[in-house]
């Protein structure tokens, strides 16, 4: 499905070397609703090898992790965010929401100025 | 110059094929401020072609030109913003403060939360 409602996209650049973007924030939020990486990864049709290398960059980059390994269980374990995991992610979640509020009328004005696709 | 202060980066994306990023945006600026599409485009490292290729794209993109070149002169004409373009990059601008606003408190939190590069 293509989104046809206009959005401000938010990175967040802490230091030239670390920034989270939509895409490690929504891996965050794939792994606090699946409980694994993989199957976060999955559904945003990146590779494991990818999923886990961004859980990797995160944890990293981070004072302490943001997603930790869940030992047991009948899949043999997964993954969890830990408080500082959920601590970002929500962070950045009010900050996108914050921005969407603020944004709204500007958006829908620009969107108004763009050219509009031929019906052809 | 590196940047230490971290900051939210916006890309307004009003359908899937047009998004406004600091890339278009700083070069309105610089347009505006510089009067030429090269000016602009070499005070940030860009080369000619890269310049013209983005004004070129944002001025399909829109139902207007945001840029347009102005005869005569010395220099033999340059490039001036149209009020399409002046009003893109006062929208942009305003969104950019306003979650800068409700950002800086996150932002901050989260940049504590950093791992600090060691000394050495």
């Amino acid at each position: 499905m293509r989104r046809e409602t206009p959005v401000a996209r938010i990175r967040l650049v802490l230091s030239p070397e670390v920034a989270i973007g939509p895409g490690k924030v929504n891996l965050l939020e794939g792994i606090r609703e699946t409980g694994s990486i993989s199957a976060a990864g999955r559904r945003m049709g990146m590779s494991y090898k990818r999923a886990w290398m961004l859980v990797d960059t995160m944890n990293g980059d981070f004072s302490k992790p943001l997603v930790k390994a869940i030992k047991g269980g009948k899949a043999g374990g997964g993954a969890a965010l830990t408080a500082l995991g959920k601590d970002v992610l929500e962070r950045y979640r009010r900050i996108e929401q914050a921005t969407a509020q603020a944004a709204a009328g500007d958006l829908a004005a620009l969107n108004r100025s763009r050219r509009k696709p031929s019906k052809t």
